[in-house]
């Protein structure tokens, strides 16, 4: 049994981002250096940008999510940083969505381990204690605030794979839910539904963690109250996903995923479909692995108002059909905590052909 | 809004007490100085002992727990770990209920402040991190093993507080259910309603933090599982409530208690009665407040085929009273979380008097 880790600090609440710069004075005052700032390009020339706590020297970085982080983006962030800024800075600080907070992550931990983002992806590879980082979600779902990885493309490789160390587990977190305010609204489902996603594929495996299944349960009791009995934008609904995300993540930490995310993966390689909607889209399709879970993702969907996710696969051809099955057959841990060990002779080619051909 | 800290670094699960020596050996390799256990003598040698990964130079100290911790009996287990190590310990280890946890947390926080434990009462008085402590509960209910304090009682200034700072906070926990398979029962059930005491205070108090509340809410739901619907010393239950504890500890950090634990406290300050039992004598008579709590804590009883705590005001004197009302009373905080801030009008004298000759 590993031990676990997650973030210990936080700051919570309503308005809080303005401690942000309380956050990072004594990180100053230890290291007499700037602190790098990595913000979604969402806000670029938003209000918030204006309220970064950026002081002389600092560096303020615009994290284009259009598509998701790979090894090369955050390469290129790793050396903007270096050719600014002599030395380590104070504190990287990721502000914004998955993406933003996971190329945070990896950018703190490339600068203080040598070589290239690349090199890194993989279980417990980083040799040395990333720059102190703070991380501050503006959407609330993915867990990436909680997680210990930082999820990168590679497309030399052709894998999407994570630093998963505990060196990629931020050191601070500013959750504001004020900050998820201006989320689209379909976006903010789809995101919403990756705690959701997640929890449920916690629970629904066979590999068993008391702590991560109470994080799992909380925050799927989080999830049913912000989606099923309120408008999930609501100041109420937000702050309480927020904590769902927080609480997702930290479980997922200490468990596996199921069916949904290989599949979701799949989709990512073949198609570029991002995270979080390709999960509603795979388990909007999983309704023989996931039935309950399947039909309560469509309640919520019609209590929020939210249209069906877009049909992916139309006229997916054999070709597609073979590299979607081998992106999601690779990922043999969760689909052996969902199916057992004999789990591709139950997701075998013609049963997950013809899921894909549904999606 | 101030940072919400706790332990982020934790191993879970039946039979991890046998990774004790895996998360000392980078201390020991780092700091290349002994270990010091802190041993419940409850444990004195028992099988527990015996087990302990202790190496040469390292130190065993047995915390008699018949009393709490005292600033006298902190400050003595702090000369003795000086007096026989030359060097900053590597770690210090607690192993047991809270006294043996609190004990812990302050010796090490006395190895590395100067002065004695009386100096450190209060809030955030403490200038240096302590030495690496790892904690071990051992009986689940208390949250010691997630708090940021740890409680002492001062003779000399007729006071029960601790040291409430960021360093009074375990670096890591182990969290192995099985270490708690031999407590005696009705000490095992009073001491599982601490958890149950501090949520339902918590949730019932003005005073919000969306994190807190969910760890509450989830603590609770574990705890009614465990002590409504099962045997509570089932391997299932222990579990749970293992997880209960550490959730209800962390929630309480970042939220208040509410009568309850005052009027415990009051008991505590004239009785000397612990602080679970205590906890457990205030509740049973404090149904004008919780009347549901109170009930529902008596259906626990039944269930768990535990006898009704003793009387321990039975020919309470006037000045005891009088003392029993000043110790209670002077918990502003808690009591006005409970009551708001005319608290005082409330729970005023002859009111306060009345419940406690019940008690």
């Amino acid at each position: 049994m590993a031990i676990t880790k997650t973030v210990g600090e936080y700051v919570f609440g309503s308005g809080s981002f303005e401690q942000l710069a309380d956050l990072l004075r004594p990180r100053r005052e230890i290291e007499g250096a700037p602190v790098v700032f990595l913000l979604d390009h969402f806000f670029a020339g938003s209000g918030l940008m204006s309220r970064l706590p950026a002081e002389d020297d600092d560096q303020i970085l615009m994290v284009d999510t259009t598509d998701e982080p790979t090894t090369d983006s955050v390469d290129g962030f790793t050396l903007r940083v270096r050719e600014t800024c002599d030395r380590e800075p104070a504190a990287v600080v990721a502000i914004g969505g998955g993406s933003t907070l996971d190329t945070g992550k990896a950018v703190s931990n490339l600068l203080t381990n040598p070589g290239q983002a690349a090199d890194y992806q993989g279980w417990d590879l980083l040799r040395h204690r990333g720059v102190f980082k703070i991380g501050v979600p503006t959407i609330s779902g993915t867990g990436a605030e909680a997680s210990r990885t930082c999820v990168m493309l590679n497309a030399e490789k052709n894998i999407k794979l994570g630093m998963i160390s505990e060196f990629s587990i931020f050191d601070q977190l500013l959750l504001d839910p004020d900050l998820t305010s201006t989320v689209p609204r379909e976006q903010f489902f789809h995101t919403a539904m990756d705690t959701y996603i997640h929890c449920v594929e916690s629970l629904g495996g066979r590999f068993r963690h008391p702590v991560a299944d109470s994080f799992s349960k909380e925050a799927l009791r989080l999830c049913r109250e912000s989606l099923l009995e309120d408008d999930m934008q609501s100041p109420g609904s937000r702050e309480k996903l927020m904590v769902a995300s927080y609480l997702g993540g930290s479980a997922i930490g200490n468990s596996f995923v199921g069916v949904v995310h290989p599949v979701s993966a799949g989709l990512s390689m073949v198609f570029h479909t991002h995270h979080c909607i390709g999960n509603c889209i795979a388990l909007n399709g999983l309704d023989e692995f996931y039935p309950e879970e399947a039909a309560e993702f469509r309640r919520m969907r019609d209590v929020q108002n939210i249209p069906p996710p877009p049909k992916v696969c139309t006229g997916v051809t054999e070709d597609q059909l073979v590299q979607l099955y081998d992106a999601t057959i690779v990922h043999a841990k969760p689909l052996a905590n969902a199916l057992g060990d004999r789990f591709a002779d139950i997701l075998n080619f013609d049963k997950a052909a013809s899921i894909f051909r549904q999606l």
